[in-house]
């Protein structure tokens, strides 16, 4: 395959996602033909390294995508409902981040190991799952198509980089007050994180469920286009740096034993399997940071229902959870 | 109730429970004669505070007993295995706290609040159960009376706590190692615990079960009285220094609304609903830490099985998981 070099922008650029974005662009080689480079106003002028050469941050205004062919967008709903139409309508394909759009029918929401014909459909802007939703479907979607996932519980110990800069200077900020005997401050989580578990990832909807749960239920469907699966979640972050482990129990409508799961896993595209319990061999959030890969393990029985399965899943949140799987879908435009 | 002041012996004194044990009958002020504290050799002649009054911590022997009329023993499973019935047999009633007796049918497997009953069929030895399973059965246990409990799916978020002084030391180290650039020692846990999660607590059975999962599984049947319940678990150590909490979906044989379970939970011995998510108010390890009761919230509908509910469990595995609930069950044999 050719790639024709190509005019990118990536849109909240100074970010945590937005700085593993352009260091994925630069690792995979992606073909930058213009790197331009958005934030807030608060870091114009700040430079950033892309393959040896710096470039200058500027701020997003309404003319900022005249020539962007690719846009990584990663600084918020907000400024994605604004500014990705804005884009869309000047040539861009817009690759969003942030949940604005990921619903929208028009709007493919892709995970390349799952669902990449659909990039195809798009209008101009394509959506990236969120993080906790992405490392899930690409580990079931290999035993999904073995053996129809009928229903999974989800319970999510989620790092504090899923909150972007700001969540891992505040678990920082806080084991250093703490172990210097100064006051904890709490800004970006309603609670003290450090040596604490906070079942409360963004708001809560009137049900009782977090978005960041609901998004796991209506994301899963629609990427793995399959409307019928149940999907039972509990998000928690807990005070880790980076990568998302997740405790899944899944019930499938026909039979698969632990042992074809792990065979499925081992061969599946952007999975790696992890699995070696007796010598305490395991996913681990540590390792799994700065890893492409989405590392399953500890898969076993769960006799408890007809056909179910037990698996732990971890992955690096930003970047296969966000920016890597962003570059990914630029990668299937090409 | 009248109590009549026993002659108490506690075994494995200077550990992370024993030393709460001590404290926990100076608090509910428990009627003590005597109290003797034992421990390993390397504590010989260490001096402990109770009362008011210092007492010095003497090495384990046979010939320890005499006159013992109660032993709470938290000192691992070998001594309990060689103690316990020693300490029996001189007269004592022995409430062990290790996992040596529990699943004996001939030895009760107490969590007052659930079976007190069971006390009283006790032949010396009165075992205490796991910690992460006494929390989850205080909780679960007003609800299956009133719906019946089907199924449970559990994962665990649990302290460092859990493996006593020792994992509490090594999370401490590691984090003052890591802020202070010096390489990280691992011996408590098998990987480093410090900004991690290990879905790994115990050693592994064939079933590529942990013994903590499987105490999860058979622990609940016998002090529930319901061998018919079933429990899919994972258990996971996250860097948090006291209180488990536990992400609890339960499948019950009768509607259960959570307004309901709510209710229930208000009114229901050892619980304390924790529970208006929109003002993030829920349970949480740092808030339980010291505190005698089980917290419970984020109660809400499982819509993807006909009567299911969520819940967010959340006590301190050093109180209510194992010396709390160890002296309350001296104070039923008052």
């Amino acid at each position: 395959m050719t790639m024709e070099p190509k005019n990118v922008a990536v849109v909240g650029a100074t970010g945590a996602v937005g700085t593993e974005m352009v260091q994925t662009l630069e690792q995979r080689n992606f073909p930058v033909k213009n790197l331009r480079l958005f934030a807030s106003p608060n870091s114009e002028g700040k430079r950033m390294s892309f393959k040896g050469r710096d470039y200058v941050v500027e701020p997003l205004g309404e003319d900022s995508f005249e020539g962007v062919e690719i846009a990584l967008f990663s600084a918020g709903s907000e400024r994605s409902k604004k500014y990705g139409p804005i884009a869309a309508r000047a040539g861009a394909v817009v690759i969003d981040n942030s949940s604005a759009f990921r619903m929208d029918p028009g709007v493919p929401l892709v995970v390349p190991e799952v669902n990449p014909h659909t990039v195809k459909n798009h209008k101009g802007i394509i959506a990236n799952p969120n993080c906790s939703t992405i490392q899930m479907v690409v580990a079931l979607y290999p035993l999904h198509k073995r053996a129809r996932i009928k229903r999974i519980v989800v319970s999510t110990y989620q790092s504090v980089s899923g909150a972007g800069q700001k969540g891992i200077n505040e678990l920082n900020d806080q084991v250093r007050a703490l172990y210097s005997f100064h006051s904890v401050v709490k800004k970006a989580f309603p609670h003290q994180i450090a040596f604490n578990c906070l079942p409360q990832i963004d708001v809560f909807a009137p049900d009782g469920y977090t978005n960041e749960e609901l998004k796991m239920v209506n994301e899963t469907r629609k990427i793995m286009e399959a409307p019928e699966i149940l999907v039972s979640p509990t998000a928690v972050r807990v005070p880790v740096f980076h990568s998302h482990s997740e405790s899944v129990n899944v019930e499938f409508e026909s039979d698969l034993s632990p042992e074809e799961a792990k065979k499925i896993i081992s061969g599946a595209p952007g999975c790696m399997l992890v699995d070696d319990p007796p010598n305490s061999v395991y996913p681990l959030a540590l390792d799994a940071a700065g890893r492409d890969e989405v590392f399953v393990g500890r898969i076993r029985r769960d006799a408890t229902v007809k056909h179910g399965l037990n698996l732990w899943i971890v992955s690096d949140n930003i970047r296969k959870g966000a920016a890597l799987n962003a570059v990914q879908i630029a990668e299937i435009l090409q």
